[in-house]
């Protein structure tokens, strides 16, 4: 029975029971693809959500950590693990507000650049200033970062050309008009030379999660802040040793990056930081920070 | 006509217009509430993902920042500020390497701290700390972060018990039982004593937005990744003076805590730090970081 026949028919008889048969199907459908709804539904919301060019594409990679099965319930580190006294230099009042204040107007000389030397650094350097990262605390000590450390030159360029063709994208169609005008005085576009004259790229990974011995996934608790925060030592690092960096934030780079790396599943680039000395003509927009009446609340 | 007498005449006679007219009801009713369904799809999504106890409740206070008027567009900071000339102090490949060594081996002393000193702090060094975190990168240099240093006792009072009480509630139900075994080995614990020892707590807030002179939002990039970054450098400032911290997130407190210490919408609570100097006896989980090869990979 074809559909005209079946609606001739339909049209000729008392048609209650192909309507209800109909109506059946439909909410069957609809309750049997509940999730493919939720799914399509959700990212519906998020593309709508991410055009506000306020926040990154979530995390899709994001597993769930399983039903809880006591038998597997094993601990990251060792339950027992021993706890033992934690004994710091101590200093003295007049001491911590010397160096709070000797350490403060170092960090406020940083500058993001934007034009680097092309000078190479020892590579003793970037493992000092990455190991630093490394001391950085995480949730559930978790230690969930990646750095990728790249100065070969013709990955430094095919990391520039993936950086620059969603750049142009990003500038052009997928930022809002605000954000781009907001960029506009800090002359950042779409080419980044710097990519390429920085004599180290460093790529900040966090991992959402790893495996355990036995296979199962070990969660990365607050893994996004977690890489942050290291970042802010790393950041602090080069700025220390005397260093210059820029902090970028590749939208829509990760899995372009990630598989030109060979970076696994559970990594999410992060950061992109070019690293080395400024250039000799680097300028910097002549921008001032909130002052610390504006940035501080005393109760 | 009420609804048996309806079904009653639908049994009875030819119910093809009767049904045409309920499915198109039904399919206006979809179409017209396509954007309710999305959200609420949306939301049953996020609380599943939630489930996992992996991320944090998404941000729901974050705004669209509207229509991209272009009389609006106007950029955060002037879009004629000039650039200036930036030369940091040049040091030798041996300096740097020296330095890079030097705040490596301070910053690996840092450990973090569940049990503080009483003993108070003069103001100025919280002031050269928050200063410190404040000289920090932000997307298109918003800014976004508010740092509440209390050190009345009656608010850490309030404080401690606001987290106690979500606190007990997040181990019990809201954490999956692998987070909650996963932080066994590390003593924490919903009473959290620090939080009225140690003589000042740091609130870091992040703004999602903030209002420009014509009323309109301005929208803070990337802010949540900022304020992290910012935190770092607090942390980092902290070594390096000499005093000890606990980095904490509070899962589940922003609201309580925003509106006891009378924070805007726009603010959201990121981390919680107890600053001090370590208890005389505190101890520390005796656990190692990951070796360099293990977080750097070479290209």
């Amino acid at each position: 029975m074809n559909i005209i026949s079946l609606t001739v028919w339909t049209l000729e008889n008392n048609c209650f029971t192909v309507y209800t048969a109909l109506i059946v199907c439909f909410v069957g459908f609809t309750i049997f693809h509940k999730n493919k709804l939720e799914a399509h539904y959700r990212s519906l919301a998020e593309k709508k959500f991410n055009k506000t060019g306020a926040k990154r594409i979530p995390d899709r990679e994001f597993p769930d950590d399983g039903d809880d099965d006591p038998e597997l319930l094993v601990p990251a580190i060792p339950e027992d693990t021993p706890h033992i006294p934690y004994k710091p230099i101590k200093r003295t009042d007049d001491e911590i507000l010397e160096r709070s204040r000797e350490y403060y107007e170092l960090m406020a000389q940083r500058r993001t650049v934007r034009s680097f030397s092309k000078e190479p650094i020892p590579e003793e350097i970037l493992k000092n200033i990455i190991k630093t990262a490394g001391t950085s605390p995480s949730g559930a000590h978790t230690e969930p970062w990646t750095f990728v450390v790249v100065q070969d030159p013709d990955v430094k360029s095919a990391i520039r050309n993936i950086v620059e063709e969603e750049e142009d994208l990003n500038y052009n169609k997928r930022m809002s008009r605000q954000w781009v005008t907001d960029l506009k005085p800090f002359g950042t576009k779409p080419e980044k030379p710097y990519l390429s004259d920085a004599p180290a790229l460093l790529l900040v990974f966090r991992q959402a999660y790893s495996w355990r011995d036995d296979g199962k996934k070990r969660m990365h608790y607050y893994n996004e802040i977690s890489t942050a925060i290291a970042t802010g030592f790393l950041l602090a690092a080069i700025q220390y040793c005397g260093l210059a960096s820029l902090t970028s934030t590749p939208l829509n780079c990760n899995s372009r990056l990630r598989d030109l790396l060979s970076r696994p599943v559970n990594e999410r680039l992060e950061l992109l930081l070019p690293v080395g000395r400024p250039h000799e003509d680097a300028t910097v927009p002549d921008i001032q920070r909130k002052p610390l009446q504006e940035i501080m609340v005393k109760i």
